[in-house]
């Protein structure tokens, strides 16, 4: 004997949700068992509501609450450079820096031919509109480094070729506090090919 | 900028779960996110109704879909022999060595009078009420070997006592596949002290 018949279905529930295993699902559905109706009406509230009212930016795709979102109806945001995205969590890692002062486009995915995933299938067409309509100067691809991302990147500079807009890739490079011993081989010869003058 | 408000209540919600912090809470609300609609509905009404429709078992207190629980109302298990567990998950644990035909009963916890957890907290009186009404032989005791579980072990087996009731404690040692070199000295001891003869 195990669980019982609707435990065990939480249990299930909660063991699809990524990176958690068997025994912290049975964790959860405890602690949601043993939690009080109310705050477990509001948990399940929140999760069926969040989802139900998902709307996107319609300039650059961003997940907000209002449309256009927050950055985009931003009057003081320099709407001349583009920062390209994969995803909508890169914006708040790039927002935490405070140093951009542009606007975004998420493309909601990556070009990766091995999981099906080609140009139609992300963002890309939105990308070229904006491109095409507003006055941009500047494109920078802030797709991840690694091999979807630079081909990402690699294809969305070529198309963006013929505008005759600056197209810029975020630097590679050693991590600050990162440590040279530890560092791959070819981060290590990225870092000294864009080596800069002090 | 972070996260639209809407998505900061859902990670906040998936803060509160034990064993998440927010790079986790942010990685499941996302997943939220992006699976669909009707499987994010029935992930809340999972929660929702398990919670809601949360019954317990009126003879030994588990968790059940049915009154009484299955091992209670199964007429071939041995009611003459109480286990007596701090939590449902135990019952499980227990179950799953598939030694053990008796009857269980869920304490819901265990006396800690520095968390303020008396014995009128447990289930307890409902134990001495079974003890006295039906023909109980032996008395089980499976509550954790800690100070909190021996100390409400002792509390118990003090109570059976009037009852003559042969009263038992789950033995300490050693670990199956467990190494003597690692093994705490406390855990040793007891391991000496209660040796078996071959």
């Amino acid at each position: 004997m195990g669980f019982s018949a609707s435990i065990e279905k939480l249990i299930e529930e909660f063991e699809k949700l990524p990176s958690i295993g068997h025994k912290t699902a049975v964790r959860l559905a405890f602690y949601i068992l043993n939690s009080s109706e109310a705050d477990c009406e509001e948990f399940a509230n929140t999760i069926m509501n969040t989802r139900k009212n998902l709307k996107y930016c319609s300039i650059c795709n961003n997940i907000t609450d209002s449309d256009p979102c927050p950055i985009c109806s931003n009057t003081k945001r320099n709407k001349e450079v583009i920062c390209v995205v994969e995803d909508v969590r890169d914006i708040v890692q790039i927002e935490r820096t405070h140093e951009y002062n542009g606007v975004y486009h998420v493309l909601n995915g990556v070009i990766s031919p091995m999981n099906g995933i080609g140009p139609n299938d992300i963002k890309l067409k939105e990308l070229m509109t904006r491109i095409g309509n507003d006055d941009v100067k500047e494109v920078i691809l802030a797709t991840n480094p690694n091999v979807e991302g630079e081909a990402t990147a690699m294809y969305i500079s070529k198309l963006v070729k013929p505008f005759n807009i600056k197209t810029t890739r975020i630097a590679h490079g050693i991590p600050i506090g990162g440590d040279l011993e530890y560092t791959d081989e070819v981060t290590l010869a990225k870092a000294l090919e864009n080596r800069t003058e002090l």
